[in-house]
């Protein structure tokens, strides 16, 4: 096995920019999920796998994917890819990144000759980022065959329903359960993508193994007091909903803070708060907010609310406000498979690329895929950890890393 | 001088119900200035004016004015009255009781045969609730010359100028530099009000001496972070801005509670909150508040803000958010007159009826009125201490006792 591959990472740099271009104009750099900028680049993407050699089609849940045979009949495929959706004002490398990358590997075998066992499947999932219609990653769950018939009825602000959606760009929502990769369907996958997150950056390296993709756990809080006369209410009788949240958004910070990496992936978020009567002159009777806590740790999610809310107890009860809790949404946390992640760090110590270990505090498509069969994903850094706004940014140098360990680690899984 | 009046407090009693059933029929307790509901008050009002044998007429403020005349010629009139507005969902007291009350006093003072030598005025106020306009105290301002050109410009939602709405109801706003009371021009202002605030029930006192009407400054604060992802952003390098927001919250709650009363009435709140952006994945990047801070002493409004920043100073260092302050109002406490203020006690003192003095935490149309000549306001404890609801109530003997000492004030401050 030759220590490198003929890669192109101008290339696959000069794709990120094309595929990038497919923006909404007036609000660089989205592409919706079943957009015209959408449709319009999936057209690209298809000349694009083709010429890397690839049969390509538009499976019944709607992915594009581009297929490689290997030279071992019978086995089942080493899959790479990611997304090429982006979030309102979202960035040029998030999920495109994953699809250019496997792309270019597969390219990079197709030119050197470089045979593997298995086939080679290169996907660009469906509407991975939440979409209009509500549902996040749509192509990989029904990948993974968890797409369900409430999901497919899910509609969009004009009325449109996801499976009509999904037929207008060329999927057959009726075929799905057929098209659906049980468990074993896939011999791995793993999946490039930024970090997302400031890590890398931080400690200079260039390679990321991910270990876990985080669980997230939402839950509504409502603090109730009185909405009394701001003027003529003496601080020692209000009833002050928003002190009383301050306590709470206070509280929250500290815990995470504290427990974050002791030892496991730990953040805390208040990040949506509303109120009620929301006037200067009117002392808060109400507020409302949304914690989210994402961890590794699924024992973590199932404390941290109740946690936090107990220590808030004592100042609740002397402030004389009241707090309830509602779930909202819980993902558990996944694993990523011991089998890839050791590929992944093999293959960037062949490539004397320096790595570590990290969660992933955002999803991915490779958390549904994971259902089909061995997973695992590989970080980049990016500028100053940010993503899903129009300065999301990762060098030329840092994705040719990237792409160079993605290949590196299909050759050491097509090897195993 | 005989020891009390033959008010008729069944008779004020059904002129409270009467006043406050015109009302929007979906809102209820609500009478906007302005409004269909409001002249059909007015309308109704004004034969209740003639019935107490007062010559009525609107002046140019668009203030209803009822006079009884005095014995002595050439004297400045004593003056009462509040105001037949409320806000949206607003009470059955707030300001009507003072108009009603001033009614309901004339009214004995005519039947009872009692002849003052100073003329009397009841007047209601036009337009005392922060208008659709804008604008508060829009007729006591004028009483007093001081709505200027700007105020009178100012638009509804609608694009209705505040000096058309002004004709509407009968003002006339070209005549108001004529309509206005120069200093001197009364020879003594006194508002009766519901508390709105829960001192007097709490301390079981039927009436109130009026010290001061509270000055109030509002100032926006902005509490800039970064809006990052709220997955992949570890604690320890996060810029939350609502954490920040939430240490601003509770030391400006700790800071009033500790100054309130020593010696000076002190409420402080942060009554209005926003965020962006807003979403429960992503730290909060800004949130803007506004502080309401009263006070009856101009050195606390001077150092409130200021002082609350430079206690945070340090922690908004630690978050690595910043902290910004922006003037919004000011207005400068009013103090009650000597005059009034005795006069108030020793009218209660007569009935027998307890009373302590207070300041108001609330704006009032005496506020303005002062500018003219001695003010002072009596206040009756309401239920709760509730007002600006649905809720607000005062009972049947409350009011009886306010209007009381309402006419027995008036008595004794023509006799000085």
């Amino acid at each position: 096995m030759p220590p490198t591959l003929p890669i192109q990472a101008d290339r696959l740099w000069q794709r990120l920019e094309t595929l990038a271009s497919f923006t909404r104009p007036d609000i660089p750099w989205t592409r919706r999920a079943f957009s015209r900028e959408f449709e319009r680049a999936r057209e690209w993407l298809r000349s694009q796998f083709e010429q890397a050699g690839l049969t390509v089609w538009t499976d019944a849940a709607g992915n594009l994917t581009g297929r490689r045979e290997g030279t071992q009949p019978g086995l089942a495929p080493l899959v790479t890819g990611s997304h090429c959706d982006t979030v309102v004002g979202g960035g040029r490398f998030d999920g495109i990144l994953g699809v250019l990358a496997g792309l270019e590997a597969a390219q990079s075998f197709h030119e050197g000759g470089v045979l593997l066992r298995h086939p080679l499947e290169v996907i660009d999932f469906l509407s991975e980022e939440p979409s209009d219609y509500g549902i996040s990653c749509v192509g990989s769950r029904a990948f993974a065959g968890t797409l369900d018939a409430a999901m497919l009825a899910s509609r969009n602000e004009a009325g449109e329903g996801l499976a009509e959606a999904m037929q207008r760009i060329g999927a057959r929502p009726d075929g799905l359960a057929a098209a659906a990769r049980g468990p074993g369907g896939i011999a791995a996958f793993v999946e490039l993508h930024i970090e997302q997150g400031p890590v890398l950056e931080r400690e200079g390296l260039p390679i990321g193994v991910v270990t876990d993709i985080v669980g997230i756990r939402r839950v509504a809080f409502t603090v109730t007091g009185q909405p009394d006369h701001a003027g003529t209410t003496p601080m020692d009788i209000r009833r002050d909903a928003l002190v009383g949240a301050a306590r709470l958004i206070d509280t929250v910070h500290r815990e995470a803070s504290a427990m974050d990496g002791h030892p496991h992936y730990v953040v805390a978020t208040i990040g949506r708060i509303s109120m009620s009567p929301n006037v200067p002159n009117a002392v808060p009777g109400r507020v409302d907010m949304v914690l989210e806590v994402r961890s590794n740790a699924q024992a973590v999610l199932d404390d941290f609310p109740e946690r936090v809310m107990a220590l808030c107890r004592d100042d609740f009860g002397q402030l004389r406000v009241g707090l309830s809790a509602a779930p909202l949404t819980q993902t558990p946390p996944t694993q990523c498979d011991d089998i890839v992640m050791r590929a992944v760090a093999q293959a960037a110590d062949r490539l004397g690329l320096p790595h570590r270990a990290l969660p992933s505090g955002a999803g991915h498509d490779a958390m549904h895929v994971a259902a089909a069969g061995p997973m695992g994903m590989i970080f980049i850094p990016c500028l100053d950890g940010r993503s899903h706004c129009q300065e999301e940014w990762a060098s030329k140098e840092q994705v040719a890393a990237g792409v160079r360990v993605l290949a590196e680690t299909l050759r050491v899984l097509d090897a195993r």
